[in-house]
């Protein structure tokens, strides 16, 4: 098993993109392909002190696709880009998996014109996994299509099912859609559509219309709405949880009883953080494209990078682009 | 100045209704309208040992429009529910200002069609306030209207704009479009046209897109987007905030150290809480009709009612609506 990693993708990269690799290959047994200015990537491997379990290959390239190129670029003007030949590592069968923490939008129009969709998918989305107080739920679209048509969320469903049954051996995962109440006659236009076709799909066990304020306690095991809205669902719960721990954090300062208050549970508050943090579940998949892709937060540090490569790595021993493709 | 409060709308009606309205008439100065069923009322006021002040009337009817009756009965089988009977006082000119916990839905169709619309108004729209570390932001549309037209996120921009400057006494308040990137090209044809007309209002000081995950922190003062995303948004907030709080309980009680330790920073973490708890805001306005007109949350207790009676209060006592009048 192989992962491409695009060394240069992401807020942190490339120092904590490349230590992530390395622990990622020894804890995970995968070999990697890092793609990225070779001499900068070795010299990132020689002061960090890091080694790698298997065979490491470096695809060099000096060009970088940033967070603020047109993400069509990646097609041309940046294909040599480190995302570009991570791609064509990918595309040419000399890797498994690919995984980047760079632009999403890039990683999109990539997977979805360079590796391509899988046949009958109209439109290839991103599902992130997020926590929840029992677990995890996946939430989906959160950014590719910030316009949906119906049939597009009906198949968003039927892809989250088939990979939360497969990959994360969720027996029969309750498929939820994200809605203003949980009537079916709620919602706009596009809500009132999807609903019904989810319904009459076969295949999935929808149950039905899901309350925003319902879903980050974990009620279903995939909520499903249009990239629009799942991008600020996403944002508002990372915003919300980020500023309710930096005021709690204040409240821990705020005095000497606090401070010695403090220091008894602040273990247990940061595993509760850690608990709520995006970076321990791993990445966000492309999901409906033909080949395993994974979109680590821009943020990510070394401990996100190591998770996102074995969620490629599970997402590649597993059927589940066939069984996407068998289930559409 | 008269406020008629909707005695048995909410799910804590009307126990709770008729508290928070006696102890508004006292801390606020206001006389209260009441209206549902007299006999409960009374026993409510006698159980309770509360007393009014000025003058109490109550307007008596048995009929209660429910969540979930079709919000347009409103205006014909429940005209004369306690809702519909204080949206009649209202627009008999027998109270300044309205409030009900009762259904989202009825508000904004009694508010639209029996209070009526400001003349230039497309539609009215529901404008939450929420609390930011360093104060608080007004979130518009949050449920009126599921599907927008980008004229209507225009209109929005500044009547929450209006309201702010007059009610909330912020000058030249920042109005921001609630989207997936900062960039002027982010998101989908609704987010792309309303743009270019908030950015071409002159009234206003539209700050551009906000992202999601700003939000919370509280860098603008209004946050305009369509009712199906706002609404998303506040109750993912809720929902956020309240799982994250029973988390946090769950530490605190998890060990003798740890319960030691909560002794110390309790009344700290309950303030936190209560500053980031809506009920300590008030209601929400249906800004756009013709009268002032405010929705209490649908959970809210007597504290909830009598801060969205002191809200109501305050909206009556300026001349917001004649302002949003001259500004659109």
């Amino acid at each position: 098993m192989r992962i491409v990693v695009d060394a240069f993708g992401g807020d942190n990269a490339p120092e904590q993109i490349v230590i992530g690799a390395a622990l990622a290959s020894f804890e995970h047994q995968v070999d990697i392909t890092l793609t990225g200015n070779k001499e900068i990537i070795e010299k990132v491997i020689k002061d960090n002190n890091m080694s790698f379990y298997g065979d490491l290959k470096i695809v060099h390239t000096e060009d970088v696709i940033s967070m603020h190129d047109d993400p069509t670029t990646i097609l041309k003007a940046h294909s040599d880009s480190s995302m570009g030949l991570a791609f064509k590592e990918l595309v040419d069968g000399n890797a498994d998996a690919f995984v980047s923490a760079g632009s999403t939008g890039a990683i999109v129009v990539g997977g979805t014109l360079i590796v391509k969709r899988i046949k009958g998918v109209k439109r290839p989305a991103i599902a992130s996994t997020l926590p929840s107080p029992n677990g995890h739920y996946m939430l989906m679209d959160m950014g590719a299509n910030a316009e949906c048509r119906p049939e597009m969320l009906k198949q968003f469903g039927v892809m989250a099912s088939v990979y939360l049954q497969n990959v994360c051996n969720i027996e029969n995962p309750k498929v939820g859609l994200l809605n203003i109440g949980v009537e079916d006659t709620k919602g706009d236009e596009l809500r009132l559509e999807a609903y019904k076709l989810l319904s009459e799909t076969e295949n999935i066990n929808f149950i039905g219309n899901v309350e925003a304020r319902d879903m980050p306690k974990g009620v279903c095991d995939a909520v499903i709405t249009d990239g629009f809205t799942g991008n600020v669902a996403l944002k508002i719960i990372e915003g919300t949880a980020s500023t309710l721990f930096s005021l709690i954090k204040k409240v821990l300062y705020k005095s000497l009883p606090n401070k010695l208050a403090a220091l008894v549970i602040k273990k247990d508050l940061y595993s509760l953080k850690s608990m709520m943090d995006s970076s321990e579940v791993g990445g966000a998949l492309l999901l409906g494209v033909s080949k395993p892709v994974v979109k680590a937060h821009g943020s990510s540090d070394a401990k996100a990078i190591k998770n996102a490569i074995r969620q490629a790595k599970t997402f590649a021993e597993t059927d589940v682009i066939g069984k996407i493709a068998g289930n559409l």
